[in-house]
């Protein structure tokens, strides 16, 4: 038997709802296996900044560090809270996190499920990866500003991006390109974006000499958010910076049947830190504590947390109970609870 | 009658031929009014820096800029051919005349026309405008990279955002709701890019005050696709920075139908210097020179044109005229030159 340390992050909104499920259908998969987890709650985002004050003290992030694996929910709290203006909990917190953990690969596999209907007509046989870079482009927070709130007021944002970082997501693209069906699309702006342009584009040719298996395109991120609208079915793997994979991939979401059932994994391949498993979905304030939130892509996340454990049968177990509810799905709702108690009986049923 | 200096940039690919259509109906619909258009060619873009090293010299510039107007087809060589490499058409041309010429309102209206496919099934009553600003932002070409082509390569991509520019766009765009819907939704992501997101949500709150009859929204740039797929008509007019614009246009182009139908205007609302009129599609050059490149955009970019020349009523008959025509497109394939006539023929009829 093998015991995993799990840190646990419900933190805001649908959050503690969406993770609930999660961790039930986690339990139930786990359930003699030779995994065990042992999770640690950390009671992180709005909610706790509004009580304490904190937003991830080192202490925290420390602890954090000592797990095995991150599961989270969601972070944030009410738009426009006034009492959240000064504090940014999603610079402090999430993206501190996946800096602080470098989480270089964000991995944001969206497919098209029968029977779930898509906002497009035609969606066809949808089924690709975006593999988002984590930890550089205009993330990075090296922005500024002078003459704050004056008519003269001047605020940079600066996009970082390094051989060395552009690399090793670039790889890990490759990689998986050749466990699918060998196709890798790199999403940039070279034409405008010239720097980080050519550095992408050189990367990406450089390694692609190295997978000749593999065949490789380039679109700018205008013209790849047309074609995820018509012709979604031609992507396979999408390799993208921090900003672009952000944009992307909630697009996806929801040309895919909706952003609640978009999981992602943000992932640390060296293993030198925990990785984090997170639904793609936001805290959604305003649907909090009514049991409506869709919990399947907090669910998804965990079989990504499962195959990133080396159980790749029980994350596909975990997914075939997913595919196997959402096959089975209605019209009529059904409650947070209900569908976690769905899957972990499916889970448990094909154990 | 009052005559009218245009500037004419057919560019490449299916440019011309668009151009030739737009030309058409702009002839066709100023005569016997008291608009006379008298127009010079430049010949730009790849093909021309192909003869003669050329891209855009200083005299091109300061002769196009002694015009009123600009109308422009598509810039843009063969993907990938070589002979291109070293040449940035795309900022050397197209985005020097926009910064050099202060476009700083980049217009591009999307609607759904009855009868045209959308790609999403249930599109709705689509009908807004996206205020992208055109001078600023990550297009201001302030990069750089350092040990470009080794392992150690960085390269860094600056957006540059000023309260000077982003007021007057935010301005503008405002001036426009109260001209439609009165409502209007800032695009950004403040919670990342948060010394820019900052002002541009001080100057939107600022100047909203001013304007208490329009309604006031915010999304995150990744919400905003989510919702130009689910729910594209509740968006009136979108007032965004230069990146998030393009994408938003292409992707707003696709969800309507098609970028064959997406007009742009590249304004300088305080006549400085000539603004200048072209679709949002590109040169396409895989499918020049077939005559079968929808010359709609272009033509719908020439009602765009008419309208800032202060000649609505131009503008109305040609955008009606396209509205007739488009209602009337059955399954069959038309010919460039014939949609130009056809357009033409009613706008003609309409006198
Ligand atoms: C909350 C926000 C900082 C985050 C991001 O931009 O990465 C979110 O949109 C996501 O995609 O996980
Ligand atoms: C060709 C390119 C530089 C341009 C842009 O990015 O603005 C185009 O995509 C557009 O939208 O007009």
């Amino acid at each position: 038997s093998r015991s995993v340390k799990l840190a646990v992050i419900r933190g805001d909104g649908i959050g503690p709802e969406v993770v609930a499920e999660a961790v039930k259908v986690l339990d139930a998969v786990v359930a003699g296996s030779e995994l065990s987890i042992e999770k640690t709650e950390f009671s992180l985002g709005a909610a706790r900044y509004l009580e304490t004050g904190d937003v991830l003290t080192d202490t925290d992030l420390e602890s954090i560090a000592s797990h095995d694996a991150i599961l989270l929910g969601a972070i944030g709290g009410v738009p426009g809270d006034p009492r959240l203006r000064d504090a940014n909990i999603e610079r402090g917190l999430l993206l501190k996190l996946r800096f602080s953990l470098d989480h270089y690969v964000n991995l944001r596999p969206t497919k098209v499920y029968p029977g779930v209907p898509s906002p497009l007509a035609n969606a066809g046989n949808v089924d690709f990866v975006v593999v988002r870079e984590g930890t550089e482009g205009p993330y990075v927070g090296n922005g500024g500003a002078i003459r704050v709130g004056t008519r003269a007021e001047v605020a940079n944002e600066v996009s970082v991006n390094t051989a060395y970082g552009v690399e090793r997501v670039v790889r890990h693209a490759f990689e998986i390109a050749t466990q699918r069906r060998n196709k890798l699309t790199l999403v940039h702006k070279i034409n405008v974006l010239t720097f980080a342009g050519k550095l992408w584009q050189r990367i990406v040719t450089e390694v692609a000499a190295e997978y000749p298996q593999v065949a490789v395109d380039y679109l700018h991120v205008d013209a790849a958010t047309i074609f995820l609208v018509t012709d979604p079915a031609r992507f396979d793997v999408i390799v993208t910076d921090n900003l672009f994979g952000d944009i992307l991939t909630d697009l996806a979401g929801a040309i895919s049947g909706g952003i609640g059932l978009a999981a992602s994994a943000n992932i640390n391949p060296d293993g030198t830190f925990p990785s984090m498993f997170e639904p793609v979905h936001g805290s959604a304030p305003d649907i909090a504590g009514k049991q409506i939130a869709d919990p399947t892509a907090a669910i998804l996340s965990t079989a990504l947390l499962l195959e990133h454990l080396g159980a790749p049968e029980l994350a596909h177990r975990v997914v075939r109970a997913v595919d196997a509810d959402i096959a089975g799905r209605s019209g009529s709702a059904r409650t947070t609870a209900e569908v976690g108690d769905a899957i972990a009986a499916l889970v448990t049923a094909a154990q």
